[in-house]
């Protein structure tokens, strides 16, 4: 008899399932048109390695763009694109990000308290101006009649967008098309805090700084996050687009309900990197989907990673939106690096620091999956950006973490406490602090079994996260939705909802129960006493 | 160039993996031993399916099973067993439950509010006295040197329990195993109600026979039966554990600590099925798992589904543990059949009814999913048991629903909602009430149309759910647990869960705050008033 190992007959079932999709041609959605409404910056790079795999995969997709845009090419051979006005001015300048980095870091030498509230601040103006800009734009979608009907008439199938700014969101609903986020931020903060129930005890606030095992202090800070996130949506997201509601869609809409009519929501994160934390069926968890095995490096790249000998070499990032930190700042970098015996490959752009070792090599671009994956690779020094947290958990690297902006505080605090990573403020960052910690990284064995475990889990799932993702597309287009997996809770009122109507009822009830019990008993005291009393009285009349 | 369609890509790597684990042998957790605690009748049914999975897989598996259990072998091919005492005298008598089938179909007569909260009554009593002997069962395997020894000789990998008896629950902490549940039902009802959040608006409570589009009378009727499954849980089955917890565990330890501390609960439904609520990132659908491609039929009874025509057949089954029903029930079913064009094939165990036709067959055991698969079947007559609803979902095949005992009742309503299903009640079930429906059933185009939508979309699945069942498992053994994927919120006190402990401070501080500002406000109008006062003064004085 042949012998066939234990998960023989589940492999032949996918092995045999494999040939059949080979022999017998794409699934049935193949050739679906597909609107796109992605973000700009580093959101874009997340849209397209979805995009590239649809469109190999023989889906149509259309694009829409700003005429300003930073990242997304008005030319694609996978995609037709459409110029709209999205962003203005400012918000088109990248310089701008820059400023408000040198502002942040600025700030973050007050005292904390003082300091987050200033932050929260800060991205309370963004939020505000944003989507002051975001329903502006919608608004002349909208109210652009040719336009409209080359969308009503290009019969999409799906709309794919990033709801972090809700053109999207708004357009797709107005459209009537089957929904699929793409999603990390939304709102006020991450994506769960919108779509699942958040318990503010162990669920921290998106910019809180918190971890999910919180003592009493944090958690009254983790409420204030929580309120003020509540006050964001409604006294300054919600008003923005109410214009554009009143005019096009029906009575009560405002952007949370069309936010929560989305059918399927791929969250880029998993719970290898996440606090685990309530959730939805229909969130689909596909964080580290971009990242893929690492590739070959340039000769010459190459050839400076082998001449790191036994010691390796150390990586240096800090992402595509912000290129520039304060001179004293790589000053003191530079020279920490220049007293490693590791070699360092730096993605640098401004003057080049005058500390500088020759161990380090300065560039402007990097291949960094490649670079991250490459066997020489210690360490990396990265800002925290979500991007590259996933592909130093896919490769298994430690982390030194320098955050500036948005949520790159919170990812690598989630790395951190996994002992996967070490967190440094850029601001008051010196030299030999700077040497310490990425000595530590390097030297204890901890950071990097830890960040293997990462890896290892990260690794171990049943499908690849992008295969997940373009399933679970697929799904929805084949399907028509997905409302099935749709909460009903979300219809409801918040008094509703929160059953508060329930609980005054039931405490009326009770309350009117306990009032008559004690009149009853009342009664009967009294009327027994009184009996009592003309007993009492017969008997004296009788005795007297 | 060869034209690969769209997913070839993904099938190739599929297609890879699958020759890779041929070829390459087991996996690394293959020859696993599992600790296996199940529970008896319909659940073992559930429960050996997957043993059979994971026993071809490799894995080598020990079932503790009752001395007196009804359903589970003391000797098979696929696992050791070990007796243990389990259930007692009447708890193992299967007709103690068709008794109370009769007495919950009396009751069922009594009007709406009463019937439900005797019904509820009658639970409490099963469950407290269930749990009474559960904790003394758990009590007797501990106190055992000679048992535990051999547990603890044994070096199991793995506890696979279903916790609706929980002595696995408590074996398994004891031991200290990565646990991993096969659960649907635990402590006062559904799975999710003890680890997800389940806002009372619109997840209703088990045996509430509600749904999840509540209006404001039923959200009260669910907060009752919410108010009522806390009094169950704390005051009826915790204390019968106090115990063995006091003597075993450290302090604080309850049965809901233990139960949240499980690594994986595969849940034995899916949301083609339930209502969608909030779910926790290590809980794993697997509804369906059970459901296989129907066989061929035995040649007589295929001959007599072929007998049928085009009209087809009517299956009819109510089940594995309660097999008898009223004369004058099965009377009015038999003569009402006895009227349909269609053939009828009835699992049917008792008094052969005078009113029988010449289109029923009477069996006394019917290979269920070979003949709900059989095309030739158009409407299955069902108690509402979840193993025969997955079957009705996995073929395609209307519901006519009779629901008897426990969740029946709320399983029923599920496909009811959907299109797919009628209910009638059996203990006032006529002749022609009971054909109507069944004419209904069988004439109206939209249930067979509702339940094969269903049917569909249970299918549209990435991976079948045994694989995703076996995955899980396999994950728990290879990764020693996952305790990455247990929410933190677990083990906070109760009024810290809430926060309750926060808005006290906050209400505190505001409460104080608004306090101070009148008192300054008041201050200052005072002094202000009395300086006026004594200008006025002044001013008179001048003036006079």
């Amino acid at each position: 008899m042949l012998f066939l190992p234990g998960n023989a007959s589940m492999m032949i079932s996918i092995f045999l399932t494999g040939l059949c999709f080979l022999f017998l041609g794409p699934t049935c959605c193949s050739g679906s048109r597909i609107l796109v409404v992605p973000v700009d910056g580093s959101h874009w790079i997340n849209m397209e390695v979805i995009l590239r795999e649809l469109h190999s995969r023989g889906h149509i997709m259309t694009v829409l763009r700003s005429d300003k845009s930073w990242y997304i090419p008005s030319n694609s051979s996978i995609f037709t694109s459409i110029n709209v006005t999205m962003l203005e001015d400012e918000a088109a300048d990248i310089n701008y990000y820059n400023k408000m980095l040198l502002d942040v870091m600025e700030r973050r030498r007050l005292p904390t308290f003082i300091r987050t509230f200033y932050q929260q601040y800060l991205i309370t103006y963004m939020l505000a101006k944003g989507h002051e800009i975001m329903a502006r734009s919608v608004s002349t979608m909208l109210d652009d009649p040719v336009f409209m009907k080359k969308m009503q008439d290009s019969k999409f199938d799906l709309i794919l967008t990033d709801p972090a700014l809700p053109i999207g969101v708004v357009l797709g609903s107005y459209l009537k098309l089957p929904m699929v986020f793409n999603v990390r931020w939304i709102n006020t903060g991450e994506g769960h805090l919108t779509i699942a129930p958040s318990p503010v005890s162990y669920v921290p606030v998106s910019g809180s700084e918190l971890h999910d095992q919180m003592d009493f202090l944090e958690r009254t800070k983790n409420m204030l996050h929580s309120i003020y996130s509540f006050v964001e949506q409604h006294f300054f997201i919600n008003p923005a687009y109410s214009d554009v509601f009143q005019r096009y869609f029906p009575p009560g809409t405002d952007l949370l309900s069309l936010e929560l009519a989305a059918d399927i929501w791929l969250v880029r994160t998993d719970f290898v990197f996440e606090f685990p934390r309530p959730t939805m069926p229909n969130v689909v968890y596909i964080g580290g989907f971009q990242c893929t095995k690492s590739g070959p490096l340039p000769v010459e790249l190459e050839a400076f990673m082998q001449s790191s000998g036994e010691h390796g070499v150390v990586v240096m990032s800090l992402g595509s939106l912000v290129s520039a930190l304060p001179r004293e700042t790589t000053e003191a970098i530079a020279a920490a690096f220049a007293q490693l015996p590791q070699k360092v490959v730096w993605r640098f752009v401004g003057e080049r620091p005058s500390s500088l070792g020759n161990n380090t090599l300065l560039v402007k671009w990097l291949p960094q999956k490649d670079l991250l994956g490459h066997p020489k690779t210690r360490a990396f020094v990265a800002h925290g950006g979500t991007n590259g947290m996933y592909e130093a958990i896919y490769h298994g690297v430690p982390v030194l973490g320098l955050p500036l902006l948005f949520d790159q505080f919170d990812n690598l605090l989630r790395l951190k406490e996994r002992g996967a990573a070490r967190v440094m403020e850029a601001n008051s960052l010196t030299k030999e602090d700077f040497l310490e910690a990425l000595k530590d990284i390097l030297e204890t064995p901890s950071y990097r079994n830890n960040i293997q475990r990462l890896s290892q889990l990260h690794h171990d799932q049943p499908m690849s996260p992008m295969d997940t993702a373009i399933f679970w597309i697929e799904y929805v287009i084949r399907n028509k939705g997905a409302a099935h997996l749709q909460s009903a809770g979300f219809s409801l009122p918040w008094y509703s909802y929160f059953c508060l109507d329930v609980a005054v009822l039931i405490m009326a009830l009770t309350g009117a129960f306990v009032w008559a019990s004690v009149l009853v008993c009342k009664v009967i005291c009294c009327r027994s006493s009184r009996r009592k009393n003309v007993g009492g009285g017969d008997h004296t009349h009788i005795v007297s």
